[in-house]
């Protein structure tokens, strides 16, 4: 980013760090824990996402002149003077990006004093809670186009700022290209267009029809191999005009309106008919997973999928919370009601049998005794202020498509249902 | 910003941009328009917000050199050359902030070229959606409050660059207090903070009741006029000990779970008891404008409201569309399915009755007749390529205040209904 993200926080936690300081407890050892209390409301596993994001917000949470003449309006002179100096450096460890999580998993675990922990709450909580949703959503949206391709196109449904980590986090989950260009240039993410109804009603009145004049127009700059959009005024003859302008080598059409499995099929008949067969069919317009798993016996190549992406598909954010749960060696927990936490800090594995199937989340305390059985989940992240953790997009779309595998089978289900396996707390 | 906006946008933008200055077309003069073909669900109104942000980011949106690179992947040498110098030269009409809109408002008229304006699409949907989004479930939550101050903690729960603009899209709905700092620095917004449970668990182990030491310690820090968060093992016994630190002077008390109107209830009367009558009593704890309008009868001063504002409570994009409505003076418009759109540049005006009620929302050709009364709703944003408008939030809070009370009466129910006045179109 360049800038600092210090102002990135909420400000109860400068000011609890003053208080802190002031009583001489700011410089205790502690352990905060990232998880969720629950997934949303009928998810069956969550994905985790932004660690990288995370990593690099953190090495640009300092206090400069800009923030500290900020929080010098509510600080006093030795809390300023510590902010001046400060950067984080404790140690996290986490599941890295591509992890599937569930109800209590320690998705990330961050140790250090309680000064430089508490600061990191809200900035820690916003990349996560963003990212981690997005994955999730987007992890659904891939199960059910079953192979197919899919496309992220939801930067304009999102704040302008968010949209690069949506795609980000869509093309983790295994989304195949995005319309994002500060994406591409971000994180290398491949980048990809059609064209809009905007351009086609460009055309009008300067030629008789202004469809068959900017398709035209837009083989001429783009080649044959692009995707003509051929719903602006009737699909049917859409398509008879995008072969006559692109001929049979045509790289696709897309539809994006009206009865897509009805029209997905009669196009595939029409391309078929006028030797268009490796044309691929995109479809586009509303979609979320519930229609792209409906459409899965429809000739179709590749979804577009814009505003379900980005909001998370009902859960635009992921429900994790930032708990203390160790002071000085000594577990600590929140005691009332519904949001009661579980002290101390922990490990977190997966159970796996012998067919390699996940079977449950366990976590356990940090010195419990070693299990074959056990897959550890959480990795070193950050060491003394330094980061230690580096994947490619590529190992975590990896490890996110062997994680869904390895789920029982009505874990892929997109129905409503409880989590696709169960977490044990060990004490 | 200080950086280039120029990649907040897609890819087919300027393979768009590339096709048409091949074939002539960039330069042909147009009008787009940014609506909403309807309310999300069930709501009565819509509220604009973003002009200024977007506006910032259309003066930001230039082709340097690191742009260039990423473009240049897919773009000719003339389209390229042309971005160089692009800048928006265009002339941009707009629903000023704090405006209530319905279905098929012109919210934002944009003139110019087609290449200039094409290839603002998705930086203004992107501003729009979000802030429209946040600041009209916000509005929701000021009606819901009914005078009690409502404070904005949502940051943690949307993307870190995002919640800034949410605390802006909720100061000017009536918001009182951010906890997000950056909103503080970059917008002036005022904030506030209290305390959170880790900093009463942090005195774990130090001394026989954490709690009380805590307490004592905030009030230490920030004076008695401190909100305490009393909630963390027992309410009764936590605001029992927040007298005891504080005195009958104490600023305030939250609580963030249990029976929020039960406590509220017990606690207004053990404060009173205890001789702190002008002790605030303040909730949070998933509030959404529901249980806000449901806790009405309570004895609360104020509401911390998070999640449910940053994700625009059930609606967290706002359904904004750009559309092509002319070129070269020939009104043009998509004619497929339930897309369609309405040809034409339009002028956009309320009717108001002689109480001051609005009536109705009345889309009109431009060249009209003046009607007495139909108050007009476009603001000048920018000429060619200079902006136009700058209000103070103070000033935005203010139009919403006053657009809220214009309504017929159902407007401000928070039950589902139909939009609060009908939309007119005279053709």
């Amino acid at each position: 980013m360049g800038h600092s993200t210090a102002l990135l926080t909420d400000q109860y936690e400068l000011t609890m760090l003053a208080a802190a300081l002031r009583d001489g407890t700011a410089d205790r050892p502690v352990v905060f824990e990232v998880f969720a209390r629950r997934l949303p409301e009928g998810r069956r596993y969550g994905v985790t996402c932004g660690a990288h994001r995370l990593l690099d917000a953190i090495e640009a949470f300092r206090f400069g002149p800009d923030e500290i003449d900020i929080v010098g309006n509510f600080l006093d002179d030795r809390t300023i003077d510590w902010l001046r100096s400060f950067r984080f450096a404790g140690d996290i460890d986490g599941y890295p990006e591509g992890e599937l999580f569930f109800p209590d998993s320690p998705i990330l675990t961050v140790r250090g004093t309680f000064g430089e922990c508490v600061l990191l709450e809200t900035l820690l909580l916003s990349v996560l809670n963003h990212d981690c949703a997005i994955a999730a959503a987007a992890s659904r949206m891939v199960t059910a186009a079953d192979g197919r391709m899919l496309f992220e196109m939801g930067g304009r449904r999102t704040h302008e700022l968010a949209a690069p980590s949506a795609a980000r986090a869509a093309y983790i989950a295994g989304f195949a290209v995005t319309s994002n260009l500060e994406a591409v240039r971000r994180y290398g993410i491949p980048g990809a267009g059609t064209s809009a109804h905007a351009f086609i009603l460009l055309h009008a009145g300067l030629a008789a029809d202004p469809e068959a004049t900017a398709f035209a127009s837009q083989v001429a700059s783009m080649g044959p191999m692009t995707t003509l959009l051929v719903d602006t005024f009737d699909v049917r003859t859409g398509v008879a005009k995008a072969i006559d302008a692109a001929g049979p080598d045509l790289g696709a059409v897309r539809i994006d309106s009206g009865d897509l499995g009805r029209h997905a099929r009669d196009v595939r008949a029409q391309l078929d008919d006028a030797g268009a067969t490796e044309t691929r069919i995109l479809l586009s317009g509303d979609l979320d997973e519930y229609s792209i798993e409906a459409l899965r016996a429809a000739p179709v190549d590749g979804f577009g999928v814009g505003t379900s992406l980005v909001t998370g598909s009902g859960a635009p954010t992921a429900g994790l919370v930032y708990k203390l749960v160790e002071v000085d060696g000594i577990p600590v927990a929140k005691k009332n009601s519904e949001k009661a936490t579980h002290g101390g800090e922990k490990r977190a594995f997966r159970r796996i049998d012998h067919h390699g199937r996940a079977v449950a989340e366990i976590i356990r305390p940090p010195k419990s005794p070693p299990q074959p059985t056990l897959r550890e989940l959480q990795a070193s992240l950050m060491r003394t202020g330094v980061r230690t953790y580096r994947e490619t997009l590529a190992d975590m779309r990896a490890r996110l498509a062997t994680g869904l595998q390895s789920l029982p089978a009505p874990g892929l289900d997109l129905t409503p249902g409880t989590p696709a396996i169960p977490t044990s707390m060990e004490t």
